[in-house]
């Protein structure tokens, strides 16, 4: 909670004009953080990853302090656009594109591309053709086992490091730039050492390259940097320090260009989202049975990521001094699988009453965007830029 | 597929003005859906689950066949009354309410109310005092197994029966009306004999009751009509049959008002998702590796109950006459959590190709709402009742 969220949500209520959960930002906290990567990685451009919250004011202030931008959609690349930052400062970072979606990117200017397979790699080609876009890079995505990292990591996104090889071929083929190799270690990466056994990867794919006379030139580190929730995590010194030895270990004196694309890392730890007990409640007439707690914020209305009790929210509440039982945390729809917090429980105070109000801390990323757009008539997460 | 669907869509792509996935409803299968529920339990008032899909048109045409609304919050509430019922044919059917919320529901002329724990009797109690409003009623949501259910059933509603005893007599103690019990077999539930269990307990606590001078009315037998997805389920006329002799059962000749809550079991069957495939591709140089397929909608585009592989979706193709291969179904957005089905595969044409549209079948429920506000930059879906 830093001093600016606490005197806005303190003249809100005291204004009294809205009712439901809001998530406030602080920017002075995100210029905090893009100086922090900015000096962990001093030769790394960093692309912050829209996704993690697109609100204008974050941007037009990202954008300003020189970022670039990793988009996943149009959408997204019109916002960076609109907040000032130049169409080369902007990389269609999904893998999963429609081939008019391409072309269109390319109509606004970009021209980095992230692939995993040849199939994008021919869309790719095809838009350039049909707009005649020049200079148009591509980076292909390689697979990693996102060990350490709290939020999952799939297979969804990224080849088998051998084929990655013919895939950048291919697009060397079709008049591409084969520009580098990208990969993501997993969101919310606890250890700074996971990004070892990728540069491994890449470093092969680089070399194996070369023999065929193609020369890459850019490794795309990723997200994946922490924020803090309940658990500490390592500052963002460790990070850097780790990928550089990594960088040398595996590319020697010849280093590649790099990008990170932080997006919690970035926002996480800026926002705080404030909300109201609902109901506490029991099931049962046995006093020792758990408690429930119902806040007027759930899994659909932002806190999606609380899915499999994947991210675990550090809740601030003004009785935090009390003593504090276990509880099921729940949201307000009528659905059942609308439970946050119940296969390992969430310790609130006893003296936690309906109406009371709590602060969710590290709410900046992966909450506003993900929530429902009328779940039981709820609105969406409102947030506040401040 | 209905016809009407079919010819919606073909005109809509011939007239090439929208992009991006889209769900129709076709107001006539609802309208049979609910024919069918009135045959089935002809004693029993159908009180639609607004949640299921608030569509103002499809909320038009069922206040205009006679049903009744369980709604989840005071917008659905509004959004009840705008389609033309009036407020006694309205539940405020969450048991997680703000006390200012209930009392805004009681000025707006709902008398109904779901509760589940004497905390939110007292809300109740406060609200009518402050608000003057008459004949308030209450019923109390039970704990259920929810066996057989295909959507996760978890104790977030209801309390066990002996609690519920308690909590309709506060209820009449503090000057509201005990009106009766309500209880959920769990969604998607495949089962009819599934309400035996919380009937037997339901007329136990009417005998308790009565023994303490509280008559209640009603019976509240919940949602959990199935609708067909990729496995058949039995018809409403068993669920009916079932039910019927379970109440008869239980309260011999004595049988209770009896209310249902469809949502799914109304509007599931009665809309299709037309969706693009984006991407399809493979990890890996090896040829027998497993297929991806990505479709333009996902977990966060308004498939959220895909959620763990709940539910399976039917999902047609042009080419369902070819040979099938087992796929990973995955979502457009860049977040590796947005995969479908992977757990077990899916089963598509191997001649299915990137541009083809596909139908998602029996998504008129709990889709449109579900869906992110922007995730990725990717709108809601939307939707089209005809």
């Amino acid at each position: 909670m830093t001093e600016r969220i606490r005197d806005f949500l303190r003249d809100r209520r005291a204004a009294g004009i809205e009712d439901g959960p809001v998530l406030v930002v602080d920017l002075d906290v995100v210029r905090e953080n893009y100086a922090k990567f900015a000096r962990a990685l001093p030769d790394t451009r960093v692309f912050y990853a829209v996704k993690a919250n697109p609100e204008p004011k974050l941007l037009a202030l990202l954008a300003n302090l020189g970022s670039c931008f990793d988009t996943a959609s149009v959408a997204e690349i019109q916002m960076a656009l609109a907040a000032g930052a130049t169409a080369d400062r902007i990389s269609f970072g999904n893998t999963i594109k429609k081939e008019r979606d391409i072309a269109r990117a390319m109509q606004l200017g970009v021209r980095l591309f992230a692939v995993d397979c040849e199939a994008e790699v021919e869309k790719i080609a095809r838009a350039q053709a049909a707009t005649g876009a020049e200079d148009v890079r591509v980076f292909c995505r390689i697979l990693c086992d996102g060990a350490g990292a709290e939020w999952p990591l799939s297979r969804k996104f990224g080849c088998e490091p051998d084929l990655a090889i013919d895939v950048l071929e291919h697009a060397h083929r079709l008049g591409l730039e084969a520009y580098g190799v990208s990969f993501h270690v997993g969101s919310q990466q606890a250890n700074p050492e996971a990004w070892d056994g990728a540069l491994a990867s890449a470093s092969r794919i680089f070399r194996e390259l070369a023999e065929r006379g193609i020369r890459l030139s850019m490794v795309n580190l990723g997200g994946g940097f922490p924020t803090k929730y309940l658990k500490d995590v390592p500052a963002v010194e460790a990070y850097g320090e780790s990928i550089f030895r990594a960088l040398s270990k595996h590319f020697g004196n010849r280093l590649p260009e790099t990008i990170i694309e932080p997006g919690r890392g970035m926002v996480g730890n800026a926002g705080i989202i404030e909300s109201e007990v609902v109901l506490v409640s029991q099931k049962s007439k046995d006093a020792d049975e758990m408690r429930w707690v119902y806040l007027d914020i759930g899994k659909f209305g932002g806190l999606a990521e609380t899915m499999d009790e994947s991210i675990r929210y550090d809740i601030r509440t003004a009785h935090d001094e009390d003593r504090r039982v276990p509880c099921v945390l729940a949201g307000p729809t009528c659905d059942s699988a609308d439970v946050m917090y119940e296969k390992t429980p969430y310790w609130l105070p006893l003296s936690l009453e309906i109406g009371d109000l709590v602060h969710i801390e590290g709410t900046g990323a992966y909450t506003s965007t993900y929530s429902s757009v009328a779940f039981n008539g709820l609105p969406p997460l409102r947030t506040y830029v401040i």
